[in-house]
């Protein structure tokens, strides 16, 4: 990793807009207190298109995770209006982010129905439903591509077997609907379990998505690590952050091209709550402590993790997406004071 | 509907295989026992392809629901191999059942995580990700193709609504992709909106799949009737059925071309346990009371449909798959004896 002056790194921070400038800078604090040493670029979107990057990013921003080979990024909402592209597909596309890393584990402390939720689904990222290509050639009879490439889907089931065995877990479910798109799911199991055959230690199972979301509600403690392509990832980490509480308490990483890694919140920026010190700063704190893992500074990982878990188990200040009353600041000081 | 001898009506039975027979016979007792006017056209999957309808259904079962219009279907698993289509598609093809209804009630007595659910999914059933057109055009580069049409759009949402009113619910939401797919998801959107405007009665609202499957784990008491295209579908009233315990306790029914209306129990047909008197027949016996419903031999639906609620309710006689001891004709006996 690039370094900047003295011993730190050098990371790009994108703030985003709504909620994402408070929380950024709750996140901001708690690595100051913690002693992270690391140095922020920080980039905001931009006010205009750009044509380098044909959205709203700026191509400097781009440059500087290309750089730094490490960021993270609060929430983003792309511009209303044509010629441009969605700022989140962008980053995924302009720094080949290929896998969505999502931990999910249910929080003590934090109620909810579930209390034994410990997975992690990794979704592809970069194809698949998300191809763009739509066309209406007969009127009335519109179509879309889905698009599934061998190289992709190793791509992610590498990750996805490497993650496995890097972070101890058992086993690694491939999500499909391969008994109805026979070829293109067909060709991301093939690749899943070309993979499989590799990591002989990780137990590897095939699970038709219907029945995984069907078990998921019912018993999410029998799932490990879950890896599947684009759409089903999307619904699928979304409906496993429901099962802990939401997208509030989820963090996430993505994985690029180059060893980049871009942790992010995936909550919305709430332009509602927005500069009003109420926004929960959870997600982002934990997508940075992925980051910090990452990175492999472990003991400030832990040590943040830790008192990120003790105030939220302690339950004393919660911010109003939780039922408290917490403003954010009040749940950072928090934060802050359990490190 | 076509009477046969005195004023019974025509109804075909597809048994269908594994446990199906059994529970098929479950359902024939009930109506016994309760004086249900039906007379069953018995049909079973045959045994070799039959030309007519490119599968293993026969041509004679196709022309008994057409005749009929209505029926009842247990669990059929397609045989393996090549040269013949997937039994449930040529059925939803051949009779095009456009809409797969599956109401999802928690049920009192059965304890799940969930205690509030009452809503009811519709299923757009013969189009979007199911078109079967995939192909490889550059060597580990698959295409599928999802094909949403609006005459298939209206259809369905035509009946959502439809069903809302005649059914006493109060809002409609459809289920989409349509930030992504913006012209296919866009149309089905289009296509709701378009009848929603002739609703006014019914509120309406327009839901990601993502969020919507977050917010289903969360607090599905927020949903009342939902929409959505095929494979969504497919997902959500899988993820539905868990909430309340799984499929072999959640009826579904098809509407299809002319009034046809195809009971079916979506549970898989249990080789390991067929013929032993261990499946629960819960499931077809519900989608038995909606095929009721559909013929407005109301009376007839209430007393079974409460039969079968009280026999759970009770807890005394479950099946194995609920974590009980009683046999398939033990607690068909005892939902007889509620009749
Ligand atoms: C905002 C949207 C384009 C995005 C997606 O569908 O990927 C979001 O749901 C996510 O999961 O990051
Ligand atoms: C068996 C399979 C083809 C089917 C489907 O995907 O439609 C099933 O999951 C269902 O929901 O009826």
């Amino acid at each position: 990793f690039s370094t900047g002056a003295g011993d730190t790194v050098r990371a790009t921070l994108f703030p985003g807009d709504g909620v994402g400038p408070e929380i950024a800078e709750s996140v901001k604090q708690v690595f100051n207190v913690a002693g992270v040493p690391i140095e922020w670029e920080e980039h905001y979107v931009g006010t205009e298109v750009d044509p380098r990057t044909e959205s709203f990013l700026t191509w400097e921003s781009l440059e500087s995770v290309r750089r730094n080979k490490v960021g993270l990024k609060g929430p983003m909402a792309t511009p209303i209006g044509k010629g441009h592209r969605s700022l989140n597909l962008t980053l995924r596309k302009e720094l080949g982010l290929y896998a969505n890393v999502r931990p999910c584990n249910s929080l003590p402390g934090y109620k909810t129905r579930y209390d034994d939720v410990n997975l992690v689904t990794i979704r592809e990222n970069t194809e698949g439903e998300y191809s763009g290509l739509e066309h209406q050639v007969v009127r009335g009879v519109v179509e879309s591509l889905k698009i599934i490439t061998r190289q992709a889907s190793l791509r992610v089931a590498e990750y996805a077997f490497h993650y496995a065995k890097a972070n101890g877990r058992e086993r690694v479910s491939a999500i499909h609907k391969a008994n109805i798109m026979r070829k293109t799911d067909g060709l991301f199991l093939k690749c899943c379990r070309e993979v499989a055959e590799k990591y002989p230690e990780i137990q590897y199972e095939e699970v038709i998505i219907d029945n995984c979301c069907m078990t998921l509600v019912k018993n999410p403690g029998l799932f490990d690590v879950l890896v599947m392509p684009n759409l089903y990832g999307d619904i699928i980490s979304d409906l496993c952050a429901g099962l802990i509480g939401g997208l509030g308490l989820t963090p996430s990483c993505n994985i690029g091209e180059g060893g980049i890694c871009l942790a992010e919140a995936v909550h919305g920026s709430a332009p509602d709550i927005a500069g009003k010190n109420l926004a929960n700063p959870t997600a982002l704190m934990l997508s940075a402590v992925m980051m910090l893992r990452h990175l492999e500074f472990n003991d400030k990982a832990d040590r943040i993790h830790n008192a990120i878990l003790q105030t939220i188990a302690e339950g004393k200040y919660r911010t109003a997406d939780l039922g408290g009353k917490a403003s954010t600041s009040e749940f950072t000081n928090a934060v802050c004071d359990h490190i």
